[in-house]
């Protein structure tokens, strides 16, 4: 399975194209929008979260209500392109243009892509990288993730994310009975967070951080429940799961770090406390008594948890002023720039959640019959039945 | 540029084949043996590297020491294969085989790759699966790094490792005025660090470790110089360089996380804390104030080092016995295994380094002209040039 | 550079992603048109090629009428999709749908896709099949061959196509002075052929086949002048470009067949009739005597034209009846059908055209720096020179 | 699945390293000696079959006579290479290094890579290229193949190659009564053809081509039974297995041309005379009258048998002299060179088994589970009972 996405932030639309889904998965556009609207929420997003409210249109691929095996295109369109329609046009210039579709923005903000990538690519006019860059395009990577979504559940795998740290606030470690309970909470909250009290001071970090014109980053975490053992695989190094998933991690705009299970922690720890031990009974299989690496051994599932982090970098966009450069005079200048989300964690862990559960239905796509979506449920079933009695 | 490795840890050798360097590129077997050397030191290391001094030979790709364009064949012997060679001989067994060559290993050890390999796999011996799971195979990827590091180097693009923490022992904040330092002394010290006095409290502790029948575990971290900008892009979530080198660290056997720049720190500070101002003068270039953001831009270089941190677990092989499973009786046992390193951090830094020296030769060879050395040398020049005046 | 396609025949709309393509390449819709009514033409074609003239949208990736480097979002409406949003409709069907949205395909086309496909993805109506399998997708990949096309003329790289043989009727070998020529004459036969002979009885054999309820197929060839020498590879199997040439041209609805230079006739020919004899002189550099090996010695161009040809079988859908069977009640019928083309090899040879334009521009781009189109234009312009002095 | 090749034509050894073959398949080193010897046998090989006896040795992968799941790694020494240790050495050249050692082939042999590889990679020394570009490297592509030959046939899949035309010669249409047939008498033939007045013709255009000092060329077909139906895709261009299938055969040093089934006969008939009528029966499920579309429609096979021949022209290196270029002296210069095969046509009948082989096993894999041998039989099985009963 694989996929392409394509589109500007305030171009007509976001396209993807989604190669490799089972034929007869029921997937609709509401299974979608309702990924795109977790998305938009969230305490500190800015104005554009209100402005779009993103929908999805389903373009191919699907046929009442089913895959059809062929490539699924999926369009968000850019409520705000009517008011784009000169700057942003696909169409030649013609001499007549306004001074305001030729102006050129020569400002590099730091932390963005914008000087690098004016440099790879020879704009001059660093609109033509923002305008891409932007984490508008996560957007369709969450529309991407939902049709993942929709086929690991109904391969009873079940997928959750929560903020843990959000400027510096940590939450308390979870104690939820179910990924069902994890999520009620967690989906409830302003800030995606399960510890009520935590979710207090980071909401206040995240207004203290606005009235300075300031920006705070936080680390999300993903958790996935039900992946049957043995998916990915130790004899090539590429071809390890979690490898996959690190990458998947860091190529969210603004990621910086990824870990499994206790992560960074594993420094600090003796073997001894940080290994699992393995366990049998007749009706579960094999199974572990802690779960510290987080869901793999080896590149591979356990049958336990995935448990996965990102850390976030905060939003680079700034009112408070950061030093760089103009590239036409050289000058330097104070970045200070209106418009932005003072915090976007929250919904940076719905796009983790997706780009984690794409990861994870491709591995499955790549291990397991995947033509036909029956068979595709079959056979996990048989895996799992094969594991327990191994 | 990529590269397939073959070869069980006790089988008759490791294989590599290289396939995509550019012709004209100087390479000997001592450029690789100097790197596997590297790899085999370290307090705290087994038995094993005493036995085998690993030497490459080049099979193909090379002549008169230079490439040809084609495919590299690189073969590192296993030295005590002959005493394997029943055991793990290619042929089939024969009715005469001795009780010795048929005795399978039913025991799966916690954290490791046997359980679920086996479980993939279809394998009731399990030593089918840890022969391949072994670290062992890091060898040939250090050797695929080798000829990467060749080909950065002769491009001015130098890469360096060290040890950041061991066992929950940190070092202190490397301040070295050239990477040519920082190589000299850690590649000094038993334990790969900068820090003198960190690298004796790590040595103590895994001494301490090894007494307590336990391992330990700690961070590495790989920096490089010289990169041009604008390697990598932001415009497909896919062609993001840094999230490629997070798959590449995570994919070193018993890595468990990685992290660039200040890392999970990011989420502990504001923005303005966060991202690194933009500077410019005419001999420099563009150029950053800081460098928290650890090279990398939008998933491009930004032209300043690459710095990139990994987490490595405790080796999971301990006299301190972990409960576990034998897979034809169900039984519980205790998981103690007798040979083992107790901490392979200082070797596991010379893999990441050389992990992380093919992503990024890989990168290059990607976005400049790979197939003369000359003109590729010539090419990236030309682009630092053209960076500097942009 | 690579792209995925999307879109059923009936559905709303084709679309294409391509990634890939260099920043800062001049590209408008009007450049993709002109190729989309190019395939769109020719004598033999049905009813549908009236109905719907194809014109794309360029949905992402250019502004300004400049490709940003960022991914190229295009698309072909289907103009009768108001007809077909019930039966063609992605939502779930509810209890009232009407019988005509309900019913299936259950007949099975011989020489389509429908049995095949409807076995391999679980489909028991067979629309499911045929919307996707239909030749209307290759609308697209003209629409993604004309940005290749494009790319290679900016190169100084031209490509054309023309008819060899339709229904058994050959033309006479093409005696051109100049690409311009060729393409000048060819694009205003009706058959697509430069031979005016053979066009009348190309002509009268299409009306014959229509009016007996058959159909036919024909040659098509497809000529390229300009490339640069050595694009591909000798060094690994897997990287010669006339095997990926090959490759694509099978790749299309239909093609049962592709050779190179004088093709099958090497099978009847010594080799001294066969081989090409290198000449060289200062102004031009060095060529060939001959051109029977169609521009390829060890998988890569030796600058002369390239020259490939590849067989279309004829239109399956015919008016006389071929026995086949209703998957449902697994007995025969006569599968008669109303409305189809009875030739649709000159079409066929546009998107010959544009598959091979694909291949050559992906192969250039991943040989030559790919980030910008003068830099792109540049460093082909010193291979030549290079080439020329070797 | 994949694999990578390395050597050259007097290295050491040739190397391949075949990555994701299922665990549990059995494979010895006669398996694929025995398919090593087919390539090397054929009236016109010249004196180096008889020197170099190929034999395989297993590197890597596997284990008591049976895959591990792991890379296998596969090895064929040079048996001269002792004669050649100086001038392919891998070590640098010292100053004292002779003549002969450092003595450069500067004169380009017209239909060889010489002159394209030497441009492309900046080789001075066209030997560089020569020893690569060389059809050596097919004796691996051929033990690549026993390796997907062997799994093919563990699914009760048969394939076999025999020679249809040499020099002119063409074979009668071959009638056997199963490919067990086949093989039987043209494993026998010294042309590799069934026909045995052909036979003899062949045999004397080749003795006749060889006292001319020339060569000829031909045309092999391969034919493959039992593969289920539905494997490949209509989906999308890049996933069809007839597109795979011809870039394979093209891939083969000197092929120029691939067909299937009547191939460009379709351009010469109806379509009614092109297409096959689909049949049902309880016991058989769906299958066709005829063949002519040689076991593919849209893409997908249809369980009818695979019929593909690929077309070899004349062995370039000739004793009769073209005329060609020396590159340092730019001086003309007649191409007479002494050792050749005068025709390898009936060898290159067995590569083309092998690439053949491979792209239908790397199909099956990618469509089936792959991980364990036993359950990609019952999958399979389970395939052709759900086709039989759609």
């Amino acid at each position: 399975m694989r996929y392409l996405t394509a589109g500007e932030s305030h171009g007509p639309q976001l396209t993807t194209i989604i190669e490799g889904l089972p034929a007869g998965m029921p997937l609709t556009e509401e299974d979608i929008n309702m990924e795109l609207a977790r998305r938009q929420k969230g305490h500190g997003r800015g104005r554009r979260m209100q402005i779009e409210k993103d929908a999805v249109q389903i373009m191919g691929g699907i046929r009442h209500g089913y895959t059809l095996g062929s490539p699924v295109a999926l369009v968000v369109e850019n409520k705000d392109w009517t008011h784009w329609t000169k700057i942003m046009g696909q169409a030649p210039l013609d001499s007549e243009a306004s001074e305001e579709v030729k102006r050129k923005i020569t400002r590099a903000r730091p932390g963005h892509a914008d000087l690098n990538g004016a440099l790879k690519y020879g704009h001059r006019d660093m609109r033509n990288v923002l305008e891409r860059s932007s984490a508008r395009e996560t957007t369709v990577r969450v529309a991407a993730g939902a049709a993942a979504k929709k086929l690991l559940s109904l391969l009873g795998i079940e997928i959750a994310c929560h903020v843990k740290e959000i400027g510096g606030i940590a939450a308390e470690e979870a104690n939820y009975a179910s990924l069902a309970e994890l999520k009620e909470k967690t989906e409830a909250s302003p800030v995606r967070t399960f510890d009520p009290d935590a979710e207090k001071k980071m909401m206040a970090a995240i207004d203290e951080a606005k009235k300075n014109g300031d920006s705070i980053g936080g680390i999300v975490e993903v958790i996935v429940e039900g992946m049957p053992p043995g998916v990915g695989s130790y004899v090539h190094y590429d071809r390890k799961l979690d490898s996959k998933l690190a990458g998947a991690m860091v190529s969210i705009n603004a990621f910086k770090g990824v870990e499994f299970g206790i992560g960074f922690e594993a420094a600090r720890k003796p073997g001894s406390e940080v290994h699992d031990e393995i366990l049998w009974d007749a009706e579960r299989g094999y199974y572990r008594r802690t779960n510290r690496l987080g869901g793999f051994e080896g590149g591979m599932t356990t049958g336990m948890p995935i448990v996965v982090r990102g850390v976030m970098k905060p939003i680079p966009t700034l009112y408070k002023p950061l030093q760089s450069v103009d590239i036409d005079t050289k000058e330097p200048y104070a970045a200070s720039i209106e418009r932005s989300d003072s915090c976007a964690v929250p919904a940076a862990a719905v796009v983790a959640e997706s780009v984690i559960a794409w990861e994870l239905a491709a591995a499955i796509l790549e291990q397991f019959p995947a033509d036909r979506m029956d068979a595709l449920i079959q056979s996990v079933e048989e895996q799992r039945r094969y594991a327990r009695e191994f």
